[in-house]
């Protein structure tokens, strides 16, 4: 039924192709307007034909969840439909179908000599045999090969991958922020940043020093250093959605799932700023083999670009909890969407208008928007929005994968040269493994909660390249090397999405790691909220959250023990909490404890101008606070001192403040 | 404040144009790039700035709202705040600020003759001074006017009016459909469908005949009879969105309402349609001053592409009821949403792909998604569909109007000409005059509920101008005409919006309209549905609904008076209700009663198929039914023999068939 349905599809494309072809041409007017009414057509068809792919898409994916034939992830199933299509519309459209598009290279023997390229170019235009003359305009797309090879179906699936940097990457890494399990992505977050930071540019240099190596031996095609790493920092980034949807779907631990979904996030971030300053080393060092100053220049931009667009995030992310927090347009929810759904996309374009990543910044501000701004919003507000990127998330994310399918066997103009792309494979299983392995092991000398091998392996396994790589390297397909580098990418996201996405379950099988886990801090908490309700004085006492706790028979619940070393990380993390704790929260949310609380005596006018009223009125243990599912996981909460007597709420305000220092230094231990 | 900003953004948007064209341009690439990086930056910023003035807009409407002064309507707002940032750049940015732009016309001297123009042009390309050359692209962009004018800003704020006809407006059209109250509009449906085809074919053509007159006469610029009725189409979309948010805060008269918001809906679709119409007609009578057979070729055209759009409309909202109701996808309701809103969307595309006009496509699809697939949703998609187009909506709207702000000082090239502005305002004026009160008058005379002189000349007063238009009117700005068109049409959508909005409540108040006219037949339908309980059987017994009536007593409680007299168009549409009662909700939708119900006994096994056990396990008075605001008006059921003794449900099921017939006609009788 599938196929039918394109075979029609291609037919009917070709049908309308040479339909308006047919239209006399006696005039200059009505023929570009016919062009581009045909182009019209053209590009209706090509976004129908991708909306109907993804239309079969949800059919089937329902179909199998109904089925309960949960192992195909629907992003790899819009692939494979996606393929299919490319198949058809490769071999089916004829070299006639582009008869009626005139190529014309004009001035081929003049050359043009300015500073600059003109920006537009206009040519005196004549029907041929009539007199009337008109003037056309052309604008600048970009430089092309000498010779010049037009392919034949570019215009029919072209899919410019600006749109997807501007408008579907923003969605998908919002979502991953906003609506990111906070607790363990904190608690596992030195391992995070580790492999994202660190195994991300291990991966790029060893992919790139591999493929530089290899691609010097072979004969026919050569690449230098630059393009090499630049290679590998477009394909260091990971995209394991297949992979974790089964995570979620069969409750794996909770630790592996932050590492692998946290390092995810992260590195697609890294991959595109290393791009970036890899890019501009390259532009820099120009013909030279080495520069070191040019290197320093794209470590510092690499170091700007990605502190400087963090930055811009939260700002937007806490502007909008200011704005929620202070403002009652909490009143009408329409706004307040509207509101959060702009802000959000602000930190997006400010940041691409700083000549900074508006990736990183938009991934940092839905943290902080959901850390922040989500306990501001009104309950509507808080649906819609969770729903609206949802949505969101899912159709762009399918779109993307089937746009992956379909390039496969339409994008133009790609190289394929079985030797690189089977280099390629190897270096990146190669970096893929220079990164988990080594790292894994530097990791667990500091860690308690030891990264096991079979998590070690799983991590591994879960190195899927997918959307942001293959949109990385389609972004630039105009010189040779880039278009080695975007067959191979292809190659490699399919075969990952494929293989790694169908064998997930067999893998977790035979790496013998546990599956059906409970979410232990789930529990707890919720026979927290329940069986103890926090005390006799319940939710309404204006004690700080800190010390509602249940006291150290928990403390190893989770598996993870506390051991006595403070590193200088730990030291920083437990220092961001006191200061989120004392300031953060109480200054841009409604929680308790309020500024009135946290803030020294003289400054008692200052916290009042900035405690609303909802604030006061308002019980420390709020359900609704999106700390629930987050930063601080109450297990951890152990004050030695205090364990499991009740201490009346006036007392516990009372207690030594080191004391309580210690007890958010230890809920950040790693 | 605002002021301040819109400064800081321009400065910055200026700044950055600096900067960028400060780099050393040694090589042709890095020199494309440059341009593309600085090109993106000021998109990025353009795209802000925008984002911002939305905020803004957000801001001030909820510090309305919250304050109680109601009377600005956001629209307004954004459009009032556009005008201002449009001031700003206009006489902020010096014509240096063009300086890195290097505009090149090539082959200045010679013509290039051909059938058409060439879709590509590529030039040789070397910096001066060097001997590195480059073949670089152009895309055919459009013809121009001699001699070429580049204006200094056009890149600053271009929006292109594409996006606004393939994103915005059908988000906006299909919320129109969707959330229609559809009661009250098929109550009235023969006059709206009168005033919207009827209607804005004679303001087309009053308008048009009116500046071909006033243009002929003025010595400076001349129009041709086809562009002053293309000027005529597309000036004649209604967009009464301020005065429609005021009639829902003061709850104006539901039929008056339905009159405004009804005409102003369909009218977009024809003026749409009647603009590409007339286009072609244009093409084809081509230098003729009058050409009968191109004349009927158009007039077919519009039939056929209206009526093609509605079919493809239907078809797909048919489609998806289908979908819903015979699959489980409502179990996964993330999925369920995802195929509602790419059905919703493919409608469009299919409908432009076929040459068809995706809008008017869009529009019967969201009515025909409310009325039979939405009855289907399960609960969090019915929420879901109806929050995220609510949304798009608002966002859509605002945008476009902020934009009709920027552009009046920005958009280039645009001719101003007093005369002309003056001629179009006097025009319009009397067009409207000219499709309200000689249709009234000619409706009137088959109407029992009489459509009295305060309601017309509100009527008259609601024919603002907005987004339709404006979008019209930029779609093509090439030809001196267009231009001025562009021109008059900024004018005219700013004053109407401005004026129209900000008296609507004066000028209820000075026609003695109504407010605060709680909905008859909601309060009839609460009561109906608490006090009576439909009679002693309930909801659960399998009788038609119908016969849910209350009898005569509320016959007249709309104060539409039944008349005796039945005209042709009312048994049409008793004859559709009957079928889409008996035949199309069974089939599409969950609702009782079934196809077993309503088909003949010879056709069961083929009903029961159709059936699904939803159905057959379902009371007849279904409240989440979307029937309860729609179509059918209880109040109008009324059966002479019935009236108020209650008929016990199995006795009901046999009352005669004329009987129920005449209900149905009576019903839908306007």
């Amino acid at each position: 039924m599938a196929s039918r349905t394109f075979v029609c599809l291609t037919a009917a494309l070709l049908c309308i192709k040479t339909s308006t072809m047919g239209l006399p041409e006696d005039e200059i007017k009505p023929s570009i307007d016919t062009k581009a009414a045909s182009k019209h057509s053209i590009d209706s068809l090509t976004i129908l034909m991708l909306l109907g792919l993804l239309l079969l898409t949800i059919l089937t994916v329902w179909f199998f969840k109904y089925r309960r034939f949960r192992f195909v992830h629907e992003t790899g199933l819009s692939m494979l439909y996606g393929l299919i299509v490319g198949v058809i519309i490769r071999y089916t459209s004829s070299p006639n179908a582009t008869q009626g598009y005139a190529t014309a290279v004009v001035t081929d023997n003049t050359t043009y000599y300015s500073d600059s390229p003109p920006d537009i170019v206009y040519i005196n235009f004549s029907v041929r045999n009539t007199t009337n003359q008109l003037r056309i305009k052309y604008d600048l797309a970009g430089t092309v090969n000498i010779p010049v090879t037009e392919p034949p179906l570019e215009r029919t699936v072209t899919f410019d991958p600006e749109i997807f940097f501007n408008v579907m990457l923003p969605v998908i890494i919002f979502e991953a922020g906003y609506s990111m399990k906070r607790r363990h992505f904190f608690r596992n977050l030195g391992a995070i940043m580790t492999y994202a930071l660190i195994g991300t540019t291990i991966s790029c240099l060893v992919v790139g020093g591999i493929l530089y190596g290899m691609t010097s031996l072979m004969y026919d095609i050569s690449f230098n250093l630059t393009e090499s790493i630049y290679f590998g920092a477009i394909i260091s980034a990971t995209d394991p959605v297949t992979v974790l949807a089964i995570f979620h779907d069969l409750h794996v631990d909770v630790d592996l799932y932050a590492l692998v979904f946290g390092e995810s996030v992260l590195n697609d971030a890294v991959a595109i700023v290393l791009s970036e300053s890899v890019s501009v080393y390259g532009a820099l060092a120009a013909n030279d083999s080495f520069n070191a100053q040019s290197l320093f220049q794209s470590v510092g931009r690499f170091v700007g670009v990605f502190t400087g667009s963090f930055a811009i995030g939260g700002l937007f992310g806490v502007s909008t909890a200011f704005l929620t927090k202070f403002t009652k347009v909490k009143e009408f929810p329409l706004l307040e969407t509207a509101l959060f759904f702009l802000m959000s996309y602000c930190s997006f374009q400010a940041a691409e208008a700083a000549a900074m990543t508006g990736i990183v910044a938009v991934l940092f501000c839905g943290i902080t928007q959901a850390h922040y701004t989500y306990n501001n919003l009104s309950v509507e507000s808080k649906i819609r929005t969770k729903q609206l990127f949802e949505l969101g998330n899912f159709l762009a994310e399918n779109f993307v994968f089937l746009y992956i399918g379909v390039s496969v066997f339409t994008l133009q103009p790609l190289r394929w040269h079985a030797g690189f792309i089977l280099s390629s494979f190897l270096a990146v299983i190669i970096g893929r493994m220079m990164n988990v392995y080594p790292l894994t092991f530097l990791l667990n000398l500091g860690r308690s909660n030891k990264i096991r091998p079979n998590f070690q392996h799983m991590m591994m396994f879960a190195g899927l390249r997918g959307a942001v790589a293959f949109a990385l390297a389609i972004r630039n397909i105009q010189t040779v090397a880039n278009q080695h580098m975007a067959a191979a990418t292809m190659m490699i996201v399919l075969a990952t999405v494929i293989l790694c996405g169908g064998f997930t379950t067999p893998m977790l099988q035979w790496l013998q790691i546990r599956v059906g886990v409970e979410d232990d801090a789930t529990v707890h908490l919720n026979q927290l909220s329940t069986s103890h309700n926090f005390g006799e004085d319940g939710c309404s006492s204006p004690v700080s959250p800190l010390l509602c706790i249940t006291g150290k028979q928990q403390m190893t619940a989770s598996g993870i023990q506390m051991s006595g070393s403070r590193s200088e990380k730990a030291w920083l993390v437990g220092k961001w909490y006191n200061f989120d704790m004392r300031f953060m929260k109480p200054l841009l949310t409604h929680a308790r404890p309020s500024l009135m609380d946290t803030m020294p005596k003289c400054c008692l006018p200052l916290a009042r101008l900035l405690t609303t009223e909802e604030q006061l009125s308002q019980g420390i243990c709020n359900e609704n606070d999106s700390d629930v599912d987050m930063i601080i996981d109450p297990n951890h909460l152990s004050l030695d001192g205090v364990s499991d007597n009740r201490v009346p709420a006036d007392q516990m305000t009372v207690v030594d403040d080191t004391v309580r220092k210690e007890a958010m230094q230890t809920a950040y231990e790693l």
